[in-house]
């Protein structure tokens, strides 16, 4: 039996009721770069954005080996048999190179799949950079409108994946391990200042003392850095995900930043600040889409570099005679 | 006696010959915003540009209080003592609000200004924020082209002024205070891994034996960072700029930096990407600036904005529905 394309209304109705092949396929609409396709994504995000907000949306982070898919398992099951409903999302701006790496392979997270209160997506496996970020946000906004309260966004602890991360949920958890300066060396700059939560994660048989003092560490230096969110310091703990250790006490500290930060308004505020960044990111985004991919520039744009790194012009003057070029173009396209 | 307007080969003869009146004057062309003063700006840096990237480029960054005038006053004068020709510059995007706040007092300089060997460039009090990267990188090249081996960068500790002067020297360095941790809870979030070096100022009377305190505490934690060049450790060291201590041996600490990092290629390797990364980002601003300055879209922009807030529209269909207004506009324009 082969699936029929939905309508708009079915697949509408398909996600606020929690059809997960529905919601599934609408995902899939929203992460096409195919304009029939993007139109249709926009105008059913559109009626359900009365239905979207709703959930905690918390982004995870580490490096390769600190354990995210573990920790993702054990925490989003035992927020399952909690009650919640938990869908967990990748963003994974390499895998247009390397066709997909992380939650590629869904068996990674047998448990948690069997959940019926889980969503598991793992990233598109191609598509263009620049598109990672809405494709995120907006398939957040389906699950949301799907009844998801708890939104897992895991990504890897390298590359400029990170920020945009923190820009779009409301915590954001480095999970690392003992020995945290030689793990971090590895890590994007400025990682600690994003995070409002360090897990160390394998604190576990003998590792449990390491991983004490890692945590000692850590504290020490945090007093070294602005906050990521007002007025929450960051929390510093342990758990060993593969034992399901320290996984209640770190779902109560989320719940204490939620309830501190809406009570403060600083929830709000950030959700907010969000949105308007957003917006203005994906107007930032779709003028150099358009400037990089004109047949023109991307003709020009060798020669320039070239006779601006041999010092034979000017980079204002390279500029200024690139964007007069792109402007008449444009004009003469159309 | 009111000056005459310079010809293109007047000023270039008068920046070679080092004039400081001419070479004053050709920076406030390069940092004039009118078209034909632009043209003739790059035509000069055109000109000009084979006796240009001859210096050591420095930049210098701290919060208000740790001195940062009172260092380049100490340091500037000592290096023209020792026969090098030292020139001053400053970036402050804020003073396109403020007025001009960091170098705009002279007097400040009063003994650095008196050296023959030396030129200090206030900040210019005006202009477009997005003007501030290149205004500053075109004056060290006239600089350069002037003689000047030695260029000072000063910026304030906060804000995105850092990471933009990260990018145009070859040298960072964070002036600090006696307990680090208070002191940089004001400063920009990662400015502790653009450092190549950090010096504890004020090292002097009681205050010694705590800036060696903390000099000892950066050292901890400077393991846990990637260093900002290639192959160097960052340096963190004390000074008393007021009593003129700790200055030799910094300057002695650049020649080291600058010997290390020619020899192992990472100097020009940084020049080059610098280069590059400019023109770069000298499109994106230019993109930036014709879509932000555009009278429709200034108007439709805080509409759309409260659109998007209350959750009338998704970004994606805002964005795409203002590109399209954009770029009807433009062909319209033409």
């Amino acid at each position: 039996l082969r699936r029929r394309t939905l309508s708009i209304e079915e697949m509408e109705r398909g996600v606020r009721e929690n059809n997960r092949t529905v919601l599934g396929q609408a995902i899939t609409l929203v992460e096409s770069n195919a304009w029939k396709h993007q139109e249709k994504a926009q105008e059913l995000i559109q009626r359900l954005l009365p239905h979207t907000g709703t959930s905690i949306r918390i982004g995870i982070t580490g490096v390769p080996g600190a354990g995210k898919s573990t920790f993702i398992e054990a925490f989003g099951t035992m927020l399952c048999e909690m009650g919640h409903r938990v869908a967990v999302l990748a963003v994974d701006p390499s895998s247009t190179l390397t066709g997909g790496s992380i939650l590629g392979d869904k068996t990674r997270m047998e448990q948690l799949i069997q959940q019926p209160n889980a969503f598991v997506r793992p990233s598109p496996s191609g598509g263009a950079l620049g598109g990672v970020n809405r494709r995120t946000r907006e398939t957040m906004l389906l699950c949301e409108a799907a009844g998801y309260d708890v939104i897992l966004v895991e990504t890897v602890g390298v590359g400029q994946s990170e920020g945009m991360v923190r820009d779009m949920v409301d915590f954001f958890l480095l999970l690392s391990l003992t020995g945290a300066g030689d793990e971090l060396q590895g890590m994007k700059r400025g990682i600690l200042e994003l995070a409002d939560a360090i897990l160390i994660n394998k604190a576990d048989g003998e590792n449990k003392l390491r991983a004490l003092q890692t945590v000692s560490l850590y504290g020490q230096m945090s007093h070294l850095f602005q906050p990521a969110t007002d007025g929450w310091d960051v929390y510093v703990g342990i758990c060993s995900a593969l034992y399901k250790e320290g996984l209640r006490e770190f779902w109560n500290i989320i719940r204490q930043f939620s309830e501190l930060t809406r009570a403060s308004g600083a929830f709000g505020k950030r959700r907010n600040a969000q949105k308007r960044d957003w917006l203005y990111a994906s107007i930032r985004e779709q003028l150099e889409l358009r400037f990089f991919s004109n047949p023109l520039m991307k003709e020009q744009l060798p020669l320039v570099e070239q006779n601006v790194a041999a010092g034979h012009q000017t980079v204002t003057s390279a500029v200024m005679r690139l964007m007069k070029q792109y402007e008449a173009g444009k004009v003469q396209d159309s």
